[in-house]
């Protein structure tokens, strides 16, 4: 079911009141382009402000983080949950300056997070994916209940008067589905997809490689199609993720990209409901080949380029201001005819 | 007259506790270098958030831009004095959105901006700075008073709480003197710093080379001097700025640079005060190539590539909410001790 584009007629009338801007034209560089896709994405010329940002982070174990992919042992996940709860991660700072709402949930870790909140783990498909060279990620039912459950996410946070949504991430070995996801859905070697994640030495590089590529093989013919691909190749976080930013895409609210985790969901987000990714800008570019490759692929150019490779849903946090300042230009900057 | 670095020891101390939060090592990139400069700046680890940031745009008309330089006719340059005073310009919606302060003073506008609250002429220098190509900006006694201007402003703006300062500017004809001044500093020819500022076309920036060139060689070897060199190819607010700039890194308070304007101010206060590009960090990155040229030797890399040159000071106000994440991620995130 393909998903409509954001609103041509609001993009036509936003690129006709950014040239009549009191301003050189082209001066506000992309964020003038950013105001024309916000105001098409509201429908609306000028744009509303964007107060209402919500970020949810699908945390999530991987059982390749058992084969040598990542600098951290597993046991990170869980700590990383409740570093979120207590508001104390990289996002929850960047979050918090931003008046960014963020949400953690537990859709695959690989531990039962004894005392956290109930809400946390609502949506649990299962402790720990599969190790994606040896086995499928999830069973097929898993696969589509993960989606769902990124559906009714979605649902829940439109509901609580989104404007603005991202997908963040919590999982050590996360970048090893993530990459062989993008390498499926483009056709892509596991060499060029691969990256240091949170800092492998050039072994752990080998062997990300080596168990990427192993999964595409196994894979097969199955990476033809969306659910199958994520059953092969993704996670149940993964998956989440990707239900999520389709049902945003569906609703008519824009996403925000962060790194390699959230564009590899959002490129799945595509495959699922084609057209999703007209709906999607990219917060940053992180250190990861497979994000710069599949961004590309999706015609989308990052707002920030700093070097981050934190995760979480941290680069697209931080470059809410950007999108908001998009919006707020448009609007308020005086009109040469005002002059 | 030398300025002091930012304190060796709050960097050596500041290094240490981003290497020591729950993430993984380097994984913030430039936000966690920016966080240690920040912390060195203040001298004190972790830093205070930045809240209060205060831009002065320093306003001016140039010679030069009834000579074919430029795409817009002078007449502009009070016109935009009066819309910052409303709020409506690029840089007052993008100040309003960060809680910048913005002030805008007149050094040099060819208008009597009648009408305008006393404030923003009181320090006036001249209607309009010399035609660089054909005579001297400015008589050296309004160098050195444009200059004190600067540090005047610079005082106040610090007495009213300034953590963080910007220098804006607004002046059609602006980017030649600005070019000038980068190349005259540099030894740069004429060809290699002129840029197409609001959008000139070829024959505009053919002419906006040979205007820099023949300043250039007018200015000979009084270019060997800072003062002299603002004499002969700067103007009133350009002086000004640099005063501004110089006064902030002698008093310890630091500077995000904008584009070429302010970056040009920043080369000339680094020159009247050696080291005090210490105390500057790069807000974006503008079209001009001077702006790049320059920075490269200060040994700065923009916080933002956007395409923006609106000027201003906008894109520095765009990029403070970078410096202030940076400031908060390393006050706030985890301890790994602490996990």
């Amino acid at each position: 079911m393909s998903v409509p584009p954001p609103s041509a007629e609001a993009r036509s009338a936003a690129a006709e009141r950014l040239a009549g801007l009191a301003t050189p034209p082209g001066a506000l560089g992309r964020l003038g382009e950013l105001s024309v896709w916000v105001a098409a994405t509201q429908g609306a010329v000028p744009p509303a402000p964007i107060s209402n940002v919500r970020a949810v982070i699908f945390a999530g174990d991987h059982g390749v983080s058992d084969h040598g992919v990542s600098a951290f042992p597993k046991s990170i996940t869980p700590a990383m949950v409740r570093t979120f709860l207590r508001g104390r991660a990289g996002v929850s700072v960047l979050a918090a300056q931003h008046d960014v709402s963020v949400r953690v949930l537990d859709l695959g870790v690989d531990d039962d997070l004894a005392g956290v909140d109930a809400a946390v783990t609502a949506y649990k498909i299962r402790r720990g994916s599969g190790a994606i060279h040896l086995e499928d990620a999830l069973s097929p039912e898993e696969t589509r209940a993960a989606i769902a459950a990124g559906e009714t996410v979605a649902a829940e946070e439109i509901a609580a008067g989104a404007q603005l949504l991202i997908s963040g991430d919590m999982g050590i070995g996360n970048t090893t589905p993530a990459a062989a996801l993008i390498a499926a859905s483009f056709g892509l070697p596991a060499a060029e997809v691969a990256g240091r994640g949170t800092g492998v030495d050039e072994d752990g590089l080998a062997r990300k490689i080596s168990v990427i590529q192993q999964a595409l093989d196994r894979a097969g013919d199955r990476s033809a199609d969306p659910v199958d691909t994520l059953t092969a190749l993704g996670s149940a976080d993964l998956a989440a993720s990707a239900g999520f930013m389709a049902a945003a895409a569906r609703a008519g609210v824009p996403v925000l990209l962060d790194g390699v985790i959230s564009v590899a969901a959002g490129v799945m987000a595509d495959r699922l409901a084609p057209g999703a990714a007209a709906w999607f800008a990219a917060g940053h570019r992180s250190t990861e080949p497979a994000q710069t490759l599949a961004l590309d692929k999706l015609g989308l150019e990052p707002l920030l380029d700093l070097g981050m490779r934190l995760g979480e849903g941290s680069g697209a946090v931080a470059a809410v201001p950007l999108i908001r300042s998009a919006a707020l230009l448009l609007a308020d900057v005086a009109l040469l005819a005002d002059l």
